[in-house]
């Protein structure tokens, strides 16, 4: 097996600082897992604030700490340090090659979607952004690894595209005829969700908008991990 | 300009652990740095040093300390805890946007490869590993960052290919030789050089061997930041 990772990423129109963080971390027992977190507004504090929550989660995980409770010391950090005045979105997904699995944990009203081959699946169980109470905890869904497996997660500035002009993006359909036609690689996966809601934005994202695509695919080729980043300067 | 970054990483023939390490983390005052590290000897041991150095350049990273201070940070910290009998190669390469420069710091013996176009600078002013002496420091080069520009970094593995036969790698005649003849992705030439090393291995690499190679080319297309990892499990 192969497991294939991308992540598409732009800043809100016209802002320098993405209040979106994304980092990727090597899970100690085996495997990797991607941390995506939005922080509340937007601009340099929503900057500092998903940061601060990205950078507590992926040193609990680098030490071997389980994902929920990684989830949950980085709501109550955040709820300590701000008062609980202050919210952030966070998903973890992550590559256990431990036990084989995928595990998805989601403090995101944003759902999830898991798909098996064309199969949309799309998580909405509500969920609550980290920060606000003392108990919040993160939603879990724990899948076997296994080909045809793709799982898609993204930042609320996807399911806010278009809405200003009254025309929202109606995420599941988009993903569900991208499988349906063709066998889309993760990049173009996420590259295809992240133009559709530029465009419903006329060019001009109303907020952060970050993509990540996971797909699981029959191992081709030699046993090289590898990495491609690509980031345009102004 | 756009900055692309790729990484190609194999572990030791019949080995399941890396002793090499790699993070990349975003830099609190704009852009990113790619952190690579070997620790001493290989497998589980090997592993714990490299990823306790990696851990703490990016804790101090993302915290906005400098890289050359991070890298005597992470010596000391490696000095005081295995008490200078341990050692752990360190490279960092970091996309300032603050300064527009790319930084390398080196804490290893092999040499960094510095390319503009195709004119290629070896840069293998002897420089020590990290936690063998308290006053260990790094080698710094700072570079403007403008299209034409590469720079390729590697752990010991590249060095030592071959030589278990009697045949070890020109690494520098290799990168000269690909940069001549074509405008190689950043890919491209990572997945060369990894599979030169390989080969001279007969396919069972003698060692870790971790490629980094980054890429300065006129921006062309969307502001879209993008990333792609591809994980082979057994």
């Amino acid at each position: 097996m192969e497991v294939q990772i991308a992540v598409a990423k732009v800043n809100k129109y016209a802002s320098s600082e993405s209040g979106d963080t994304l980092e990727v971390v090597e899970r100690p027992n085996g495997g990797l897992s991607v941390v995506l977190a939005d922080g509340q507004t937007s601009g340099r504090g929503a900057k500092a604030v998903s940061m601060m929550v990205v950078r507590k989660v992926i040193g609990l995980l680098a030490e071997g700490v389980r994902d929920g409770a990684a989830a949950r010391a980085a709501s109550d950090a955040l709820y300590t340090d701000k008062y609980g005045r202050v919210s952030c979105t966070l998903n973890i997904a992550s590559i256990d090659l431990e036990t084989g699995t995928l595990v998805l944990s989601r403090n995101n009203p944003s759902p999830v979607f898991i798909c098996h081959d064309d199969q949309v699946d799309c998580v909405d169980v509500e969920s609550s952004p980290l920060g606000i109470r003392r108990d919040i905890r993160p939603m879990i869904s724990e899948l076997e690894l296994e080909p045809g497996l793709t799982i898609i997660m993204y930042t609320d500035g996807l399911t806010h595209a278009g809405k200003r002009r009254g025309q929202p993006m109606d995420v599941c359909n988009a993903i569900q005829a991208m499988l349906e036609e063709q066998d889309p690689t993760p990049q173009e996966l996420a590259d295809s969700l992240l133009t559709h809601a530029v465009n419903l934005d006329e060019g001009r994202p109303a907020d952060d908008i970050s993509v990540v695509v996971m797909k699981v695919v029959p191992h081709e080729g030699d046993m090289v991990r590898r990495m491609t980043i690509r980031l345009p300067i102004q």
